[in-house]
């Protein structure tokens, strides 16, 4: 792909995102039905491509087929989960400020669309509708970077979005795709201009790979090294209850928790915490290497911790900032974690499992950022926007 | 300085910055009047330090010398503002999103301090009292790097600071300092565990550095090409008070604008515009190789456009997203002009000067933000915070 290329797709995003922008919601919520529609219209020929990159990919794990696999019932959910995303609020024109400033100038600031949105995933193919959605509803255009596995079928889905975008008179060039060229993905993220933003979802190599080189701004989702701390005053039930589902509940994922800290007081609960987490086929592991490791498996690090401090100093420490969760009946516990640890979510009595755009009311997400700066947090429609100033004087001038 | 030192700096800020996060209002606003009155009763030794600054800066142009100068005015001035932020709401704990999710689960989001804020500025050693006291404020450690010229002075005032910090109970190194050499900047910004977010302050060729170089991200204020589109329909009284204010307010700054558009229907008002610009010594440049030039001084574009759509086109090309106005008594075209021009301010009928985060009424700022991420338009307190959320749950675990 020559430098021509890269340069009139992310022009034909940017001529596209200005026509996007000024949209209103049912014009836009029209497009997103549209794309439904067309789903369920083309079921046939989306289910026939994935076929051929499932048997292309028939030397690869199950869990990644499975992840790849398309047949009618998953595209009937896609085409739901389109018309759920339309369903949303429009957080384009919310306003934030609103105020009357000198001599009776009219300040307000509202939500407007990013811009330019590229998004770079694994072999997931409703992620190709789901982030693509999600942007359309926000007023941005994407450029899509899917995978190699999935080509055959983004190319389909891809096709049939921007058919029912035109028919509903939206830009083609709101969704856009690079192809799965590694070297094209460094040219285009060497150019600040490219995009306004690259979101991540999923694989560290290609996170590392875009922080290191990218010149656009990364909505980063470190990998999540999330913490249960069973406090002195914790119960037992809630504690075992917790320390079990959010490693077990669905492991390989970043909110699953990786490392167990029990007060000194609370260790004749460690045999209790150890057997149930046994039952489910963990491996418990006590020894301070496993601090550092994000499992995203049935194995979990184990420690005794001598009080909240040090379970905080670890947290600190060894945390990535993604979802810590304390078991306490201790109010003052609770309020000192809740402060005192840094982190996109913090929970008290409840499992790190929880963090999740659809499980916080946000709707549909664009995966989870752990990022200081714009968006932290699950990224959902709100977080693809940034805001405008708009002040409306009658021939004001500044003395 | 070796890279020891460079880590310390940076790893006592995030200590001082993890005593900061949780303080209450009540203890950060004693330690800001702390600092106020540190300042007032030790102005001699401040007003000294900064005369050998102005001694060695003798050979410096005017503008320069008396940007670096503080006399005991002006350290009066510096204590009152550092009462006035401490006046300010703080923006700590301020609830974005409270709701109720499945199995009665209670999920707060609130905004929490950013972290540590490193601010690469020139000489103006307010800036060094102004910023470091808005992180305070916000609940954030910071790092300053401010200009050779300045040394002494920054040397003083950040002594003062650290002083009164302490004699209130917060840490010194809530307030630090780097050096003045380039190198050691550059260090530390390769870090991107040295700070949160960078802010630059002015000066061009430092902001392209650190766009350049720095793996922290950098809250970027572009330069300011701005513009002023007379309408159609504009009054022409409005419209010249209007194109000379946001030309010869302070032509150096970046929310003066640096081009006239002018509709074609209203071609009749370019010589009253051109005179009423000329009479301020405004020099008027009619070719195209204007468009792109943010002057900074008393020279301005001056394009005739065919019509809004022209004007929109000329603004999304050569603008820098920063403040754009129109003069126009249309309601369909101000909407236009609103909704389409894609900028961190737009004006109807009002000069591109009140982008300004004191006019705003947030207060002081720490610059004017063009990144679309994030923060955009005035950098208040506000925008010096993440956010988290607290999930409040009995035991909850995701099924």
């Amino acid at each position: 792909v020559s430098a021509v290329t890269i340069h009139s797709v992310s022009e034909r995003a940017r001529a596209a995102a200005r026509l996007l922008a000024p949209l209103d919601t049912e014009a836009k919520n029209a497009a997103l039905q549209a794309i439904a529609e067309e789903i369920r219209a083309r079921k046939g020929e989306i289910v026939a491509a994935n076929r051929t990159d499932l048997d292309a990919a028939a030397s690869e794990r199950s869990s990644i087929r499975d992840r790849l696999k398309l047949d009618d019932e998953r595209c009937e959910a896609l085409a739901r989960a389109v018309e759920d995303v339309a369903a949303l609020p429009d957080p384009v024109g919310t306003v934030l400020r609103e105020r009357t400033l000198e001599d009776g100038l009219e300040l307000t600031q509202s939500r407007v669309p990013l811009g330019v949105v590229l998004i770079v995933y694994e072999a997931r193919p409703n992620v190709t509708v789901d982030a693509a959605v999600l942007c359309v509803k926000s007023g941005n255009a994407c450029i899509l970077r899917g995978s190699r596995l999935a080509e055959r079928t983004n190319e389909i889905l891809l096709a049939v979005m921007r058919d029912a975008l035109e028919s509903a008179g939206l830009p083609a060039d709101s969704v856009q795709a690079l192809s799965t060229d590694r070297e094209e993905l460094r040219r285009v993220i060497a150019d600040p201009q490219a995009a306004d933003v690259v979101v991540p979802r999923g694989g560290e190599e290609l996170k590392k790979m875009l922080l290191a080189h990218s010149k656009i701004p990364v909505l980063a989702a470190a990998g999540g090294n999330c913490h249960v701390y069973v406090d002195a005053s914790a119960d037992p039930d809630k504690a075992v209850a917790i320390a079990v589902n959010a490693k077990v509940h669905r492991p390989g994922v970043c909110n699953a928790a990786e490392t167990l800290l029990v007060h000194r007081d609370r260790e004749d609960l460690v045999p209790r915490l150890r057997a149930a987490l046994e039952e489910q086929g963990v491996e418990v592991l006590e020894d301070e290497t496993a601090w550092e490791t994000e499992f995203l498996d049935l194995r979990m690090g184990l420690r005794v911790v001598d009080d909240l401090d040090q379970a905080l100093d670890h947290i600190a420490r060894y945390g990535t900032a993604h979802s810590e969760a304390i078991v306490t009946e201790d109010p003052a516990a609770a309020k000192r974690f809740t402060k005192e640890v840094d982190a996109a979510a913090v929970y008290v009595n409840a499992s790190t499992r929880f963090t999740d755009g659809g499980v916080y009311g946000m709707g549909a997400e664009m995966g989870i950022s752990t990022s200081r700066l714009h968006a932290r947090g699950p990224i959902g429609l709100e977080e693809l926007t940034t805001t405008k100033y708009v002040v409306i004087g009658d021939g004001h001038v500044r003395r």
